[in-house]
């Protein structure tokens, strides 16, 4: 039995949405620099409304999630941004990362979006491979940069 | 006389903003990909609030722009991102550039974000050491995906 459910997280998913966004932090080779912690993600869901997320429950577990939010391109108006999507490896080779992909974009397109944009580490071959083949387009001569405030 | 003046944007300036997101996608070799217009720009800056922009002023022209909006790191909070800082190229050298990133680094950190984010081309060499010798951290191994929904 693989059949799992997708839904949108609420408060009572914070400790679990906490622990994925830290295994995928992990699987990035950066876990020291998760900074962010329950009471911060609560407010900023509840109070600050600073994002949205899904998640993929299996037997009453929470085995994966996507976390978004509108973005503005002022070449194509208002698109969303997939910040985080992940799923257990254990439970993976079952659809739970194409559900919580195309569910996402069904989110961001019911909002009003034109697009759905996130980023890949240029070393995930298999996370290149698969976000083409759902049609994505991958740019690969942007560098990010961020200022600490 | 150089000098110049940044203030926040209003709907009044939408067309001189407008002006300058062609003239920057023109500089990044895209103009052709710029499908917004003054409506959704408008509809977009009043209804959905999806952006804040600042105008540098010189001589009572519009002369460079920065266009930004909250994003969310699921590892460290609350942050901003800069979609645009154009400065027309015949008004550079003024510190025009440099007062509008600053000026939106510091309206991001008033509202309690804790990073700035951005992009920059990878060919782009004078914009990249413009923003280290500010501060900024440059990331080169993430790709960016995009979704046409």
């Amino acid at each position: 039995m693989n059949s799992f459910e997708i839904r949108p997280g609420t408060t009572a998913d914070i400790p679990a949405l906490l622990r994925l966004i830290k295994a995928l932090a992990e699987f990035e080779k950066a876990p020291h620099l998760v900074e962010n912690n329950e009471a911060m993600l609560r407010e900023d869901f509840e109070t600050h409304r600073s994002f949205e997320f899904l998640v993929a429950e299996l037997k009453g577990e929470i085995v994966g999630i996507s976390l978004y939010y509108p973005r503005y391109s002022t070449w194509q108006g208002r698109c969303y941004y997939l910040e985080d999507l992940y799923v257990e490896p254990e439970q993976r080779g079952k659809g739970i990362g194409l559900a919580l992909l195309r569910a996402t974009a069904a989110e961001a397109k019911k909002a009003g979006a034109n697009r759905l944009d996130w980023q890949v580490l240029d070393w995930n071959t298999l996370a290149v491979e698969f976000y083409e083949g759902e049609g994505a387009y991958v740019e690969k001569e942007w560098w990010n940069c961020k200022l600490e405030l």
